[in-house]
Formats: structure tokens, C-alpha cells, sequence
């Protein structure tokens, strides 16, 4: 998600060069995004490198120029999803707050992810269509955010703002809970992102019986 | 999942017709099933009509006797799960228990259902994969799944025995929650399906903040 620095320095040909790498990487963004939007839509394998073309009205050497092949693309797309689900956790974490504070902040940008194309790439197809390191590299990511979310609800239940319960189950039903959204949620539909997420998570913190609260 | 009745008759020639038929169908389950295992380990589109052969020890023509094609493989096995899915609520509700322990008794099945081999192909695999008439089949059984979902929680908030909620983000979180284990639900790890239901349902009904009862 980083766009190329565009700052300028007294140094001009440098400038020119960082401005260069800037807008090289910003495109390619443009073409990784369109690829998740096309792979959401269609499914990975339904949808080929000319479908991608097509979308961003360009020719398939384009799209060569700035990525090698379709399981780059779709490394690239499921890895950025996941480095946003895990910055999301890292941001709001170590602030003093209880962590009951901390795992709502995290949830609450989860859902957000969720809702965006490469967060929704994550769910709807993930790192299953690739092999061996690509499916590593991507495996680890998801290994470290379900270590986070558990050492969250850990730390929740040695300070009583969270009751006890096994931490992987429980990390495991909130991120299924949460990631669920990918799949369901629809930019047009009557529900928005931040309504989702206040509502799903409200139940997830409450439960289901009433309180007395 | 409906095997071939055995139930003799004095009408001989019938009694063996059935007896052939009943073979046919479980012998058909049972190369649905392995497919279903393979679909689940090494994704759909990784999977071949040999590898399934091979599982099963036999030729792909013998597979050819029971199956069309993989598409028509993988729309039964998700078929199979959904019906599993939607019988486990039918058989639970409308019994005159409080919607709440309905709701309790379909969830448990639900977690049930999610790490059996069909269960898992739906969650792992999915419709995705399919066109036409098949897709549109699984999604309306899946909607009729969602919706049961939702008029239970509804019940369950008109007679008081559920919080008050949007029945709808509430039926996708609950979901969510319990498909997810499809995905992370391993037979050799060390939480086997029951202690997972129990925990994770509990997660949901009581919520993550420790309650005064």
C-alpha cells in the first residue's frame, strides 16, 4: 500500500528518478488492485491476465511490465491484504489500553480490511491456488495475526477485561466471525462498513443472551 | 448420504434390484467422499479425476460409472454438505424449545457438519468453481440456511431469549464463526469437533466481556 515517496531533495535527477519509481509502483498498485477486484468477482481461475488488461484498458506487455505472471499478482494481492490486517493490529496495540480496548480496535479494522479488495482477496481466495514458498510466506502472515489476536485475548483474560476461555478457539471464531464479511458484504448493499462492524463486533463482545447490564 | 434400503421383500428379482441399487448409491457416496477429501487437501482446481481414481484404488472409468464429470463431483459434495446443513435445522426446530436452544442445537450441528468431509467441501471449496443452473442451486440452498438463521434469532429476540439485534449481520457473524472452522479444524489436532462446538457456541452466547452471572 506504500506509494513511492515524492518529496523532492536538491538533488534534481534523483528526485526525477525516486518520482519515476513513485509512479511505477503506484500503477502497479492500479494493476494488483484491478487484479483482486477481477479475482473476487470471478474467481481466480476464471480470470485470466487479458481479463485484467481489459479492465484497466491496457495491453497484456502492460501488465508484463509490472508484474511476471498471474500467481505473482495474486502473492502480491493476498500478502498486501494480510500486511494490512497485520499493521492494523500493530497500530492500535501497546498504547496502555485495556486489552479489551485494543482487541475492539484491531476488529474494528479488521472489518474495514475486509471490505477492501485486497483484505476480500484474502478470504475469497487466498493463498490456496499457489505452491510452496509463495504459500509459506503467506501461511506465516496469516499464523502471525491469529498469534496476535490470541495474545490479545490472553492478555484480556489475565487482566479480567475479557472472560476466560480458550484463546485459539476464541481467536478462531472471532476472525472466522470477522472475515466472513469478504464474502457477504456488497459496496451497494444497505449496510456499510462501519455499521457492520459496529454490530457484528457489539455481538461478538455481548453475546447472544441478553444481559443483565 | 442416504443409503440404498436393504429391507428384503418376498419379490425376489425387486429385493435384488434394490440390493443392486443401494450398492450403486453408497459405492457413489463413497467416491463422492474421497473427492470431497481431495477437494479439501489439495484444492479443487489442483485435483484431477486420476488423483481421485488413485485414492480410491480403482480405474477412472469405474469413476466414470458413478460421476459425469468433476464438476457434477464437486456440485454433489457441496449439495450433500448443504443438505446436511439444512436437515441438522429442520430436525432441531419446532420442537417448542425457547429459540435460544434452538438455535443452540442447530449451531451445534452446524460445527458438526463443518469437519466432516462434505461439510468442509463447502467452505473449502464452494459453488465458486461452478456456472449456470449448479451455482444457482447451491446459492438458493445456502440462502434458505441464512434465513433459518435469521427467523430463529428473530424468535429468539421476540420472546426474550436473545438480545436484541439486526438478525441479519447477526446470522453472517454466527456463520462465519462456526464455517470457519471448516478451515482451521484438523482430525489429528488436539481439540476434537465436540469441545470446539462447546466452546466456540459459548463464545457467542455469553460473549467475549466477562459477565456478572
Amino acid at each position: 500500500m506504500r506509494k513511492g515517496s515524492s518529496v523532492g531533495t536538491p538533488d534534481e535527477p534523483w528526485t526525477s528518478f525516486t518520482d519515476r519509481r513513485g509512479e511505477r509502483e503506484e500503477k502497479r498498485i492500479a494493476v494488483l488492485r484491478t487484479a483482486a477486484q477481477a479475482f473476487n468477482d470471478m474467481g481466480y481461475h476464471a480470470t485470466s491476465l487479458d481479463d485484467i488488461a481489459r479492465r484497466l484498458n491496457v495491453t497484456k506487455p502492460t501488465i508484463y511490465y509490472y508484474v511476471k505472471n498471474k500467481e505473482e499478482i495474486l502473492f502480491e494481492c493476498v500478502r498486501i491484504g494480510l500486511e494490512m490486517l497485520d499493521t492494523a493490529s500493530t497500530e492500535v496495540t501497546g498504547h496502555g489500553g485495556s486489552a479489551h480496548d485494543e482487541l475492539v480496535a484491531v476488529m474494528t479494522t479488521y472489518v474495514g480490511v475486509m471490505t477492501m479488495d485486497f483484505g476480500m482477496c484474502v478470504i475469497r481466495v487466498g493463498e490456496e491456488p499457489l505452491t510452496g514458498e509463495s504459500r509459506r510466506t503467506l501461511r506465516a502472515l496469516k499464523r502471525r495475526i491469529d498469534l496476535k489476536f490470541r495474545d490479545l485475548i490472553e492478555r484480556g483474560i489475565a487482566e479480567g477485561s475479557i472472560a476466560p476461555c480458550d484463546s485459539k478457539v476464541a481467536a478462531f471464531t472471532l476472525a472466522g466471525a470477522l472475515s466472513w464479511v469478504a464474502r457477504w458484504y456488497r459496496p451497494d448493499g444497505d449496510l456499510d462498513a462501519a455499521a457492520i462492524a459496529r454490530q457484528s463486533i457489539a455481538l461478538l463482545l455481548n453475546g447472544l443472551r441478553p444481559r443483565p447490564d
